[in-house]
């Protein structure tokens, strides 16, 4: 369980947060894709197995959502949130049906607002590394704006 | 309608794209959010008011999937698309429900493969604008893989 943070100031720079796993299922990876990004390496299997990752992967977009979503239902920011302005996305490997991803965020800088006195600007980059091998498929740096 | 791509080679940096527009209703925000990004700006239209935003907004990570989605049915990629390792994705204003946005992109670069003659690497802007005021309400610096 994740103690939710309670305001911008409990944080600093280095720390980091374990928001345990998600499992990418195919019924989810196919269902997300038809409707979100539907290239024939995200629903189709036998399209897939003759395409560039010779296999069905899941859309990056899938991954993303599903690990951000897991950590939004943690409650880790639901106090403090105020949304964000920018995300950078990257997945170094592909995600395959049944890989279960672990996921974690660790903070990287902290700027109160100089506006604002009641929020900050928090980026986290949070890290999705499938469990099986420890190999990092997606990382998320994120621009957030947090209550103070 | 959009001319699908037929080749990497096709491509000259500041090309531009038009791909239309998509329309981001009340019903599919609060679809896309409960699923995947379940905050209360962004499900519950009376704690959105009250909250950061006055009033209910999509998800980012829902209006990037929307202008991802149209572009990928437009077919633009369909015959070249051999994935994507990055996107840069900005949300510099929110959206909101009614809210109909125009998506465009425009080639940044462009990089013949080194190692693998079959492909090259694109970078490609992609811009949703909101079409009442034409305010830019998305941004995804995105870098894909394409076929020669």
């Amino acid at each position: 369980m994740i103690t939710p943070l309670a305001s911008f100031d409990d944080l600093s720079v280095g720390q980091e947060f374990h928001f345990g796993s998600v499992r990418m299922d195919l019924a989810e990876i196919l269902d997300f894709a038809r409707r979100w990004d539907p290239q024939p390496f995200h629903i189709d299997p036998a399209a897939a197995a003759a395409g560039p990752f010779g296999g069905l992967i899941a859309s990056g977009l899938h991954t993303q959502a599903a690990c951000f979503s897991h950590i939004i239902r943690s409650g880790w920011v639901a106090q403090v949130s105020m949304g964000g302005a920018e995300q950078v996305v990257r997945w170094p490997a592909p995600v395959r049906p049944g890989d279960e991803i672990a996921v974690s965020a660790r903070i990287e800088a902290l700027a109160p607002s100089r506006s604002k006195p009641d929020r900050g600007v928090v980026k986290v980059l949070y890290t999705g590394r499938r469990q099986a091998d420890g190999a990092v498929v997606l990382e998320i740096l994120g621009t957030h704006i947090f209550r103070r």
